[in-house]
This record gives structure tokens, C-alpha cells and sequence, in this order.
């Protein structure tokens, strides 16, 4: 079994989600990085492509003179897919030509910079044939996925109530005037888009509750602040939630949480039983009953779902991290390209976010922003 | 030094919280309980006199007549204060009756029945010259007192974010129709007033965090729900907070979080580090700080302040609990009972929650259902 | 229900362990304290006296007066019950003279300086016809009583290993040296006997692993240190460990084991499950199955055994701690003491550590210094 | 930078560590596998192979024709290393004729299957003039390297006490009897050597320990034991530890600790602090001090050194697992073998285990099982 063949745009040397890309592209053998557009200047771009192993006339200016290039290229040498690990503003265009020039693609969140991309990408994917992923990557926790199988299941009953954190604390300090590129995008609304962590963080809380779910949230009440001197978009966000099917919750995220790193906590509460999750020690899923004990499940271990284990590389009670819950939405695309490849079609059921989910997200971004706006008024996802 | 006598108001055989506020008052060796109306039946009365080794000459039918019988022993054997341990409605009567006969007062919370009942009540502790306190328990903590040291030193900087939350799940199912006493008074509005959840243990929350921030909550958007058929008064709650300083939060609390037993938990964020405490958990607080490794601070345990470790009984490493912070809330109120005795004055600093406490805790509860009966829209406490 | 006099030798004022002891003996309401000689001086006894509210009249010089003195008294006033909280050397003498006037006594652990008293004792004990109760607290936790009726009832199978251990670090530098009593006399062979932190430790893991497998340890390697300059007993111990049942495992105590403050835990392992707790969490009890999910029990939660609920004082999820187990010791002997009073005679099964657990934890510490003295060779106990 | 070549053997279909091997050789980018004996069966060897995107003619039948074969490739496309994931018993042979012939190995622990084989090893290493690398991979987790840093630099001061344990519950029951593969040549002294739980997990815990602290374990006193029945190799063992520098510790291992799944944990105790750390949580060092409150350090956060953080591949909170740590082993192996490429010799430091350790964990399996014959007398390594 050949290996998939991927191209880069973004993630040059020094870029943060451009390496977790390639490592979780890696880390199960299936995919080969083979050329990239690593950077806007086409020779740091090639200092990248050395250091990566890529040989010189592999690495592209631009992602468009990557997308034309390829497409010269013979079948069998040509990339499979694109792998999309820029700033916001820099998700739609390259998506869009890759498509179209009938390549596969993978894209980090959020979907785009603005919800009409948003809504143009579903039409685009839909016409081009081709799959696309977009790395929501904490679904790919064993954990996150067992939450989701007991649910799915009833073993909770019905869910009544969520509550669910994301609370970083890196943008506690003005650091985007330090020269730190990380923050310098993220803080600046023409890369970002209209939201600030709402759209880096929150869209990933917004996720995690409706994929473990299945529930929509339908209705919410947004009270965002940029707590930060100068910043013109949020750093911070409280949510009223009200779900589709009756329950209510609450989301709180935040980049000024002094302290924190990466806090991603979900509660879920329904009429049998609870789930409780956070991502800084993922390999523990509680589980707390009406009637009985509470229980720890790990990944792999005693009482786990199929459904959850065969995501799990090792035995249990290794644990296994971020890199390799990112590395499960790689995979899963990854076997959808090789299934295509055999089968000629696309799967029913995708087993990881698509476009559909990069949507809810941009949804998600536009009702917080207009809420919020409106004083916390209730707002229609 | 002799001890302080107490009579009490409820807490008859069965009571769930009568029997914390004996032990509570126990633990220090500075009190003895000497005469009780401890149920609305004598008879009942009686029987829990016998058991608490209490003369029948000293258990009384009614508070009424307790209070009454009380004033006529000479001043050396009658009752020094009155606990009051009744469901709601049965704050005000018993405590307005003690105050205006010259004894002192310690009533469970919340304060009252009603917002009109505690506005009176403020006026007419004012006016009895007596000390009034009540038992906002988890104030007692020593972890709670290290937190609010920290804050008030300025050890976290401006306070920016804080986020409480108070889960149970007894209320589940449908226990109040199952003959359980503490459910029944609970979801009936008659004894509990216009709060459910909101008044039982939302009021824990909201006094918690004014405790340890010493900043006052200004306005709130809450969304509360009863979730349990039939029921008229909330059960579960969200509420976005916004606080006087500029400082933003979120609230959330609920008795039908399945599996949950008495998660009260709260994380506050300043802009030089941030506090973590559960209650489940009471010996240890998490500190993270914006460029120091986390701490975990334990009762009495290295780098603790005097203003907390001054409330530990025991050498760092032997965990206190529930009893020991609530006889925490007891001494403090013996100890001022005492200075009394000898100086014949109340001091300006009262260390334990007083009426003014109460008024806040009960504003809260009627700005929650005001602002939730609009819709949440923001609704000044 | 009228209360039982305590009269109390040792434990004035700056006691720790005095202090706990009438903290415990207070907390159910079953116990007053009526008498004592609270140090070898007068002078400070009664200030102690004062402080406690006792008057001076039952302020005793030494314990010789004390219990001459409340022999005189009728029976009505005088005390039932001698609690001793005086160091190791201390213990024997008030015991024997207590228990032969008449009266029940409880004792701070170990039993007492040497074996040759402990095994006199269980003669004196046995010819009194009274009571004796050793105040090896940690046998008071609900969840350690969850894991001895787990086991009891067969539910974690056969027992096979063992691992306990009890770590402080207090003194790790020469606390004893700059006037710390707490640890002057513990590391005084005088006054502690030949164990330190084994008599002070050691003794409690002993006690917990028999008390919660109710199997006996058989034989032990015992390697002792003394890493404090000049100490001449032993601050650190690791034991290998083999049980009557076949069974194995290891012990580790030290009190100079920095950084620590009552680490005291024990994992359990059968041919069916494991428990696993730690004292400074007490309110959990983590226990792994072989083919299902771990469970973490809590005081009074789903799935506990009544023989553990039974000593819960307050709903689950209201932690209790250090002095309720403690406070468990002492209301288990009151009732054992009003039982005697209305039935005349003494139970078969006492539901507290009594002299035959004082005699195993001496022979413990005799087995183990001579083991260590024979570089680790196996020793029975 | 091109890629280097790795070829295998051992690791078919369905082995455990041969997979392991290979995701953690993939994530850093630096290494492909580019041929394999990957069984004794050709057959299957080619089915593994196929997988894997091996191409046939690079599939061997075993290892001697795959070291024969490479040698005729030439330079540019032979394997550059061997990696070794076969049982204990086919350590040895593969190595050496590797080494032999000129390839740098990488190996699975235990180095040997016997101490004799071992000694040889480390000569054919010298002279060879080639790299050996040990999989003691838990030395690879960012944490364990914080610790081992706070050691060196004396922020402990100077350690006194240490406790270790690695404890699973997997072969609490018979199945190697059930066909389960990996149990079947754990518990065969002719593929496992002399020690059982010993060989596979209790050198794992004496090379942390030595890892750790740089102190090397001088005697120990053994007491191992096989649980289960017919088992002729140990499931399970306590061992006293004495160190060379004074320091005394305990160490436990099990293979029948029911319900545990792989609870690796160190506790080491200096005179100014201690450090904490469990390899199922190995994203917090906790560290207690002597005057300080204890604190939490993670991979990359507040507080680590350079010597820690250099070995974190994401941000701090994003957490990193079991395979991670392995492939830090792999990194600095290849980091290793590219310096030798350009430099033409080998460092004088290695940053991975050698031959060196592999000796001390071969002398800890002798040392353990002659004192363990001998009732745990004391025995040296």
C-alpha cells in the first residue's frame, strides 16, 4: 500500500500548526509530505522545503503556482491532497483553486474568514467531487469519541444539560506587540476574521459539544469582551446556550485566563448519567450514574466501546496526546482517500468534521458577534 | 471560660441540616446546646430533646414559646443565642422574635422567604444591638480565606474573569414525590420562595464569589429552568454575570446534573495569576500564575497566609471538611459573643456572613427571576 | 440522653494531639469534658483548665490525683472515661491505674514505651472488666471501612499484594533542635521507646493493612534509617512485607521524605480487583476491576455498603476529614460505654482498635528493629 | 535532509511494539522504513511488508538474509540502522551480526537475554564503531528529563529517599494459556531469560530511577514472586534499595496488580524538595519543597528548563503521550546518526540509553533473582 501524497500551503519553519500538521500526518504511515508552498516568500519557503526533505522543484512561490504545477505532473507523482495550515483569510482561496483543480483537501479551523466563504466552500465542495476535511482535531480524542458512543447509545438518557470551557491564558499580556506572529494573527480581524477567540477557540467548544452530542445548539446569548488594551476583537466569551432539543448550557472561553494553557473541559449531563472530559489529561473519561459509582474509562481499557478503541494505537494505559487525536482525523481522511481510490466514490458517512461543521462554526462566530452586540441578546445559530 | 448556650429553632431527629449546625457548634468546645423548639410538634420535640440530652423542661412546642420561656430564666442559665435551622419561610418569624427579645441570632440561609422580609430584617437587626449572623458555610474554608487573601493583597493583579459553578443531581428524578422530606420543602414555593436551585445553592455561589473578590456582581442575564415535571420553582440555572470593577463572568448551577454530588467549584482570573477551588476537594488550592509554574496551596501548608492558616485545627496534611468549615462560621460568631460579654460592644468587622450578606444573596435570587422571566435580558442586582 | 464524662491526661494547651482528641470527643455530642491533668505541671494544668472551661476543682497536678480524686466523687459526677494523650512513655502508668480503679480507658497509639508493658497490659486490661480503646484514627474513614467490607465480603477475591505507605517530611531538617516538643520527644528514645518514625508511622500503615485486609503480616525485612544527624532513631524505614495468606508487599514510612505533609496510602491488591486511597483525599476510594471500568466510591455515594455509610455524618459530597475519622474512634467507644451502662456487660465484637491492636503494632516495631539490626533478614512478627 | 533508513526486525501484523516502534520512529519526519524481517515466516513477513508499503524485494525472511541483502545495495539506498523489536531471546543474534556488518542498531529492552550475552554486546559496540541505541523510553517524556535537570542542578539537594513502582494487571489472569501472543513469550524463560515481570518492567523502573537521579542502585534485597500458577518466571517482586550515595528507596513491580494498566510512578526525595511523576499523567511533574508550596510544571510551561523544554514538541497543554516519549528516543538516535554523516565520528555524550544501560539492567534481572534465591539477602549489582 503506497503512501498518500500531500502538499502544504503555509507552515513554513517556526509555524506552530504547520508541524503538528506533518507529525500528525505521520504518525500512521499513510501519508508522505511530498511539496508545499511554505511561506508567502518563495525563499523561505525553500528553506523550509530542505529542512523538511523536500526536493527543491517540489517547493512553490505560492499556493497557486503549487496547485498548476502539480497538476503537470504524472498521476503517480503528483500530490493526493492539500493540507491547508495558514491564517483564517488564507483558508478560502487556496481550498477553493485545490478543489477545483480536483484536488482533495484538509483545512485547519475555522473554515474561513467570513460566513459567505463559508457558505460559496459547501457549494464549491459539493460541485468539485472531492473530500474535504477540516481538522476539528479534538474529535479525535478515544475519550471524546466514547463520550459521543454513550450518548449516541442512550446510555445517558436524555441530555438536559452541557457545560462546556475553553481557557487559555497566553493572550493575557499585550504579547502581539512583542513580535509574536501566533498572536500578531489572531488578534487582527483581517486575518482573523470577525471573531477573536471566539473563532480560535470557541469554534472548537462549539464543535466538541454538538459532535459528542449530535444535539444543534439553537439559540445564544453572547456576552464577548477584548480585555486587552487596543484589541478590536474579542479575547474573551461567555454563551447562554439553548439546544435544540430542550437542554440549556453555558460556554465560557478565554485567551486572557491567566494561568491556563489549554483547558478544554466539557460536562454533560443527562437523565441517566454524566460525562466529564478535559483535554490537558485526556486519557480519562468520568462517568457519573444516577445510582451507581462513579467510573474513570481510559482508552482501551475495561468497558470501552469499540466504537472508541479502535481509535487507540496502544494498550492501555499509555497515553496518547494531542498529536495523535490530531493524527485520528489524518487517518480517517487518509482511509476516505484510499477508499475513493478503490471504490471510485465517496462514503456515506465521513468519519471526520467537514464542511457541514466548518459551517456550524462560521454560524456560530456570526450569531455570538451579532448577540453580543446586541447586549447578550438571544440569537439564532 | 464557660460556654456560650444555644437554643435552636427546627433541626429535629432526621434533619439533615439541624444536625450540621450541632456538630458544627460542637467541634470547638465553646458552646452547649441547652433548649430547643426543635419541630412544629411537641411531641416530635420532645423526643429530639431526649436524644440531644436536653432537659424537657427546656424543649419547647414553638419558637414562640421558647423565646418566651427563655426570657423568664435568670440570665445565667437561659440561652445566649438562637440558631435557627428551619426551611425558609420559618427564617423570619423565629429570628425577628429573638432579635427583639434581646437574643442574639445564627439563621441558615438564605436570609428570608421574601426580598421585603430581608430588608426589614436588616432594619431590625440594626435596631436590637444583637449580632446577627448567617451560615454562607463555605466562607468557612481555609482554602476560601487563602483565595480571598491572595485577591485582596493584589498576589493576582485586577481581577478580569470569574467563573462559578454548583452542581448536584439529587433532584434528578422525581424525589420530592417519593416522601423525602429535604425535596419536598425545597420545590415548594411556599416554604422555599421564588427561588428553587437558584435559592438553595445559587445563593452559595453568588455569596462565594463576593466573599473571596470582594467585588459585588452589578447586573445579570439568567436563564433558568425547571426541568423536573411539575415543578414551579427552577432547578438548574445559567446566568452570564458582569461585575462592578468591569470584570465579566458566567454561573451555573442546577440539582439535576445527574451523578453529581457537591461540585461547588469556582475559578477566578486576575491579570497576574489565577485561584482554583472545589469543595469536594476543600484542601487544596490551585494558584497559576502568569510566568511561575502552578502551586498547590494546602490548609496550614507552606507559603499559606495568617489570615488563613489561622483557621486550620489541624497540622498541614490532615484534611478538614464540611464540619469544621462551618464551625468555622460558629466560633467566629461564639468568639463575638464573647467579646461582647466583655467589652459590651459589637465590633465594626464581623468575621462571619451577616444580614448584609443575606440582602445580597436575596436581591440576587430576585434579580435571577426577573431577569429570567424576561428572557434573560440583563437585570441589575 | 445524658453525656459521658471525659477526663483527659495530658493534652494542655499547645497540644496537637490533646486538642484533636477533644475535638473528636466533641463533634457527636456523646462526650464532655469534665476533668483532667493536662500537663506535669500544676500551674499549667489549670490555666489548660481555664481555657477548657473546667473548673478548678477537677484540675488535677498528675494523673495519680486525678483518678484518686474522681474515685471520691459519686458517681453521678464523676468521669467515666480517662482519654490519654501524653508521649509513648506516658502511657502505660495512667492506663494500668486508670483501668484499675475502675475506669474505661482511651489511648493515644502506639500502646505503649516497651512490649513487655503492652503485653502486661492486655492482662490488666482483661482482669479490669473495662473497656480500652486505642486511637488508631485512620480506621475511622468511611472509605477505608468501604474497603475492609469489600474485601470482607470477597469482592476483590484473593488478596495477593500489598503496598502501603506513610510519608512526611517534617523532619527532614533538625526540627527538634530549636525547641519543637512535637519533635523532641519523638525522636527521644525515652519518651518514644525504640521505634521513631516507626512507633510515631510505621504503626498506623501496620494497623491499616491489617485492619482493612483483616490478614495478618507474618514476616518482614526491615531496612531502618536514621538520616537526621545525631538521631539515634530511625526517620525512614522500608520493609518488604509477607502475609499469613501468602500474600506479599512492601511498606515505606519517613518522616523525613521533604515536601510531604500526611501522605499515608494504601493500594490492595486481589484476584478480582484493587483498592487504592490516600488520607489526604479520604473522601474517595479509587477501586479497579479486572474486566470493568475503574470506580472511584465516595462517603455515603452510589454503591457504598452500609457498613461504611453507617459512619457518614453529612450527605456525600460534603467532605468529611481528619477529625471525623478521629471523631468515629470516640463515638464508637460511647456507645460501646452507654451499652455497658444499660446492658452490664461488654460486647463481643468492639467496633474500635483495642489492646490487641496495640500488641500487634509493638510487635511490629520489635520485629522490625531487630530485622534491621540483622541487616533486613526476615524477622516474624 | 534526506530521510534515513531504517529497516526491522520483528514488528509484523499485530505485534504490539513493532508498531510502536514504527509510529515513533514516523513522527518526527527524519526516519522511513525502507525494509524488514518482520517475521520468522516469510510468508507473513511479505503480508507485513505489503502493509506497510515495504516493496517485496526489500521483505526478507529473516534477519540474516536482510543484512546480507542491504549490504549489496548500495550506499544511497541500503538501510542506514537496524531496529530490533523481536522477544528478549532474538536480541543478541540480530544485533550483533548487524553491528557486524556495519549497521548502527536501535534495540528493544531488555538489552539481552542473558548477563553473558550482554557483556559480549558491549564490546562488539566498541568495536564495531557503530551506535546502540536501548528503548528505555520513558526517559524520553519531557517531565522525567525536568526532573532528571532539578537533580543535577542540586534543587533537591541532596536525595535521600526514592520509591518506585511499575505496576499492571494484565497478567493477573493465566493468559498466556489463552493464545494471547505476548503473554506466551513474556512468561518462557528461553524467550524472556531469567527474570519475568523483572526483565520486562522492573528494568524499565530501574533505569528511570538511575536515569533520574544519577545515582546508581548498589545492593538491592529481592523478593519476587510468581502468582500465577505454573508460571516458572516472577509476575511480581518488592525489592529494598540501597544507593551508592547513601540513599535508601523500595522498589514494586507487578504484572498481577489487578486492574492497574501501566502505573509507572517515581517518588524522589532530596534534602530541599522531592519531585512526583506517574507515566499515565506524565504531562505534570509535581514538586514538593521543603518551605515552598508544591508546585505542577509541565511540558514547555511556566518554570522548565531548557534541558526539559527542547523536548516538547507543542505548546504547553497540548498534551503529549507514550509515543512521543519513544520517539525522543528515535530523534536523538537519527539526530545522532546524521551528526556521524557529516562528522564522521560519534559524540562523546548520547542523549538515548546505550549499551551501558543495557548492562546495568541485565546486572538488576541477575542481582534481583540471586537474592531472591536467597531469601532477599543483600546482593550488589
Amino acid at each position: 500500500m503506497s503512501k498518500l501524497k500531500m502538499g502544504m500551503v503555509g507552515g513554513g519553519t517556526g509555524s506552530f500548526i504547520g508541524d503538528v500538521h506533518r507529525k500528525a500526518a505521520s504518525i500512521d504511515g499513510m501519508i508522505e509530505l511530498v511539496c508545499g508552498a511554505f511561506s508567502s516568500s518563495k525563499e523561505k519557503s525553500l528553506i523550509s522545503g530542505k529542512e523538511l526533505g523536500i526536493s527543491n522543484k517540489r517547493v512553490y512561490g505560492n499556493f497557486e503556482e503549487m496547485i498548476i504545477g502539480e497538476t503537470k505532473l504524472s498521476e503517480e507523482e503528483r500530490m493526493d491532497f492539500v493540507s491547508i495550515v495558514t491564517p483564517n483569510h488564507m483558508h478560502f482561496p487556496p481550498t477553493k483553486m485545490a478543489l477545483e483543480h480536483g484536488f482533495h483537501v484538509i483545512c485547519d479551523k475555522p473554515l474561513s474568514l467570513t460566513l459567505d466563504e463559508a457558505i460559496e466552500l459547501e457549494k464549491i465542495v459539493a460541485a468539485s467531487g472531492k473530500v474535504f476535511a477540516l481538522t476539528h482535531n479534538y474529535t479525535g480524542y478515544p475519550m471524546v469519541k466514547q463520550a459521543k458512543t454513550m450518548i449516541t447509545k442512550g446510555d445517558l438518557g436524555t441530555i438536559r444539560k452541557i457545560n462546556v470551557h475553553y481557557l487559555q491564558g497566553w493572550l493575557s499580556t499585550a504579547v502581539e506587540k512583542t513580535g509574536q506572529k501566533q498572536a500578531a494573527w489572531r488578534v487582527d480581524p483581517k486575518r482573523s476574521g470577525i471573531g477573536g477567540a471566539l473563532g480560535d477557540i470557541g469554534t472548537h467548544a462549539e464543535n466538541l459539544v454538538e459532535y459528542i452530542t449530535g444535539i444543534q445548539i439553537e439559540t445564544i446569548a453572547a456576552d464577548l469582551t477584548a480585555f486587552g488594551e487596543g484589541r478590536s476583537l474579542d479575547d474573551d466569551g461567555n454563551i447562554l446556550l439553548r439546544f435544540e432539543n430542550g437542554a440549556k448550557g453555558v460556554m465560557s472561553f478565554s485567551q486572557i485566563a491567566t494561568g491556563e494553557e489549554n483547558n478544554l473541559g466539557i460536562k454533560i449531563y443527562g437523565t441517566k448519567g454524566s460525562v466529564e472530559w478535559y483535554q490537558e489529561n485526556p486519557n480519562q473519561l468520568t462517568v457519573k450514574w444516577l445510582d451507581q459509582p462513579k467510573q474513570i474509562y481510559t482508552p482501551g481499557g475495561n468497558g470501552t466501546y469499540p466504537e472508541s478503541s479502535e481509535y487507540v494505537r496502544i494498550p492501555a494505559g499509555h497515553p496518547e496526546g494531542y498529536l495523535e487525536g490530531f493524527a485520528t482525523i489524518y487517518r480517517s481522511f487518509a482511509k476516505e482517500l484510499m477508499n475513493i481510490k478503490s471504490k471510485k466514490m465517496i462514503s456515506q458517512d465521513l468519519d471526520f468534521p467537514t464542511v457541514t461543521d466548518g459551517i456550524r462554526g462560521m454560524k456560530f462566530i456570526y450569531a455570538a458577534v451579532e448577540s453580543s452586540k446586541n447586549n447578550a441578546s438571544w440569537t439564532k445559530i
